[in-house]
């Protein structure tokens, strides 16, 4: 099978009179969005704008809910139970799903966001409170995850969970990332994480930090949009990716495409 | 047709430590709720847990989107466009149709909150984006309102409309609401009320202020709980409604067996 | 000396069209109070209110201030740093100040909200994030606590501190309350509470858990008034110290009295 | 007397992670800032920051109290009442007071944002209530304002008043600014905007839309800093006041130093 590949960003996280991030140059250059849903960052004028364009370009449209943290952008710990956090992913995906439906169309992923994303990753009750929460509200949605409890958490509650390449970011034998805090976590080389990125789709394996060779099989690569360098960065990777002979598709397509060669 | 009547309140219209009305209550006395969809009131963790609360009561889960206003509770004027005003609704119907998917039901009706219930009687460009956010989100939904700006942009819109009646309030010979500031606008006497909420429903006639009598065709009456008097008065409207033969149900079986007729 | 002591209890904890508490009646009772600074509860309109009504009362003007939790009512760890802590507290300090200066008076005292509260006993660094605001904001503030890291930082910073009983907990021979998840840890007779509280401010000695006699010297009474029964046992407490001849005055009267004594 | 005059402008807008404007460019223009206050814009973190720069550089520092609508930016009419206004406006004061404080300093002048700021030049409720707010706050503190029902409401309150002239607009013959909706409203040419400025503050006139000339007297002039132009027309603004003559001081002391004068 020739190989295939969701690129995903970041979008629509504004909020009011405030942007962060160029969504229309990234517009053109991924196949599925995760969408702030109200709670970092973003607003329904926000929402309803970006699922327009979503719709208009054919991407996919994905929830990206968030602890309840508007002032820190989602990265603080905000100290909830497991059925609050479950609560409020109930409601962020219910209102993205509202302006989906109201294109004629249904949201086809959910990636948390920020320290909530990290926390799921970890701890085992979240992770379950949130996979429950996307699996009680439509069993369709695909999970969007690297390897950790919410991937264990939503493949138990049946739910198919597309894996995250993350490009820009040196990875450990045991397929999790080298922590921040560690010198050589953060790659900034453009080439270098074009080369690594083709690889990773293309032949399966990333070279980790100890220099061995890893087996990784991703379902979609995120992609930045910060500031001008990331989104051209993010621009060749599409490009290299496609002279590769690489298909780009949204990551519902992607899922599908592999369940029939499976 | 043995006449039939559905009850509905505004529920779930607490927010956080904060509680406003005797839901459990209410519970046992309506058929249908207006759930505060987080905008005037409500939270995820009220929402989720009045959702639930309904589901186990058969009592229809209806949503109740306000301006974004917790601080007035709705009742101010925020002065937004009619595509704010559309994409708020979109939000709030959204969001709480998250809760009742995760519960495996939907939402069954929408009724507008305070000022933006008072603006969609009477102004058309809020009444045409409320409807077409209920109508494109869900076509099924029916629209809860008195006769005004809103009933007519729905049923242009192709949703049905259930005509809500004032228990408590003067109506004046075109069928709308004496104002307020007129003096008998609300009636206060127990029995009075009772006794013409009966006839409301079982004749279909309402004395109005002028004395001359209204034909009125309702398909649900709207209860208060706010305080003790209140839930008295709810409970005896039901009870002497089912004593006059009523039958009394949510507002989709409402529509229904009045449409069978038809 | 005479003995004397303050009676202080959070006021002004609604939001909105919310009420918690029963304002009116503790008006009647304390002689301080601990306004809360629209970050758990409480509004600007509620907060003029209540300041105005304090004016009026003689009742000692208090901040209360609070993460900025609205939905969780202060009483969960927001995940903040020492340096935003300062800030909300500056913030709301501030926003206080401005309706006492509006009344023509001052804050006199700071007590924080919840868990932030708790925090500040054990966290040297929340401790002296607050106690470095108070102190910088204004040098005459007294800082309300129980003995812990935000007493001790805010002597460092050159405040006064006045020690709060809290008369319906058992007391560790160390000083410290009993923790909540022990049995005994909250005392539920009326009588007793009564009794044990005279005795705090006549003898300066309370019964510890484990029997022995604890020297205790108190400054202000926290009161509560979150129901029917604390408001009574409020009034009690206070009709009893005037009994047994103690002069309830406050705050800043009585650190002034007890100054004059040293 | 040589020319002198303030040069404000709004300094502190972001809001968490979003940013508005390029306050360290600003800060080496203006002699004083208007300074969200956390209604339509600004934190306490970005509040505690923008307050220490502007003690560094000896910055005047002025309240920019909103209406409560940070989705909105503050430019909508959220339907307040008068009362209500006043609320708000003691609360943010109250606010960056706290932070001012904090510094060793206090908060010099006041001047209402976006559609606050449009409505007390014409409501002379919200007008009364403002300049009430301040009056009552602190007796010293100037407003900063256009001549209209805030500055009549300002004066009556004892408070000195700052003419505000607006360098990119065009006014009308009796001092007001020639409506946006107008042709000609904006002046958009930076040559002709500096000259004008120039001679409004060294000759005291203005050439009106009529082409008359209107003889005015500002104290500071607004300038904005939303992008790199709008810098460079400030900077090139200020340059050309110091080459023809101008004191360039804080509003406080242009006051004084016309009070001198006069």
């Amino acid at each position: 099978m020739k190989p295939i590949i969701d690129l995903v960003a970041d979008l629509g996280e504004g909020f009011g009179a405030y942007t962060i991030g160029d969504d229309s140059e990234l517009l053109e250059i991924v196949t599925s969005a995760n969408i702030a849903c109200g709670f970092h960052a973003g607003d329904p004028d926000i929402m309803a704008a970006t699922v327009a364009q979503c719709v208009r370009r054919g991407v996919g449209i994905g929830a990206h809910p968030s602890f309840p943290d508007l002032r820190g952008f989602g990265r603080r710990d905000m100290g909830l139970t497991a059925s609050e956090v479950q609560n409020d992913v109930v409601y962020q995906l219910g209102a993205l799903n509202g302006f989906a439906a109201f294109q004629g169309t249904k949201v086809t992923h959910l990636a948390p966001h920020g320290r909530l994303g990290n926390l799921v990753a970890v701890r085992a009750d979240y992770a379950r409170a949130v996979a429950d929460a996307a699996a009680r509200v439509d069993r369709e949605l695909i999970v969007v995850a690297q390897e950790g409890e919410l991937a264990v958490a939503s493949r138990a509650a049946g739910l198919d969970v597309a894996i995250v390449g993350i490009v820009d970011r040196a990875y450990q034998e045991d397929g999790t990332l080298v922590p921040r805090s560690q010198p050589g976590a953060v790659l900034h080389d453009a080439a270098e994480i074009v080369e690594r990125t083709i690889r990773m789709v293309v032949e399966g394996k990333i070279r980790c930090a100890n220099g061995a060779d890893l087996d990784i099989d991703v379902d979609t690569l995120l992609l930045h949009g910060d500031n001008a360098g990331a989104v051209d960065l993010a621009r060749k990777i599409r490009a290299e990716l496609i002279s590769a002979g690489v298909r780009i598709a949204p990551v519902a397509e992607v899922m599908d495409a592999k369940k029939k060669v499976a």
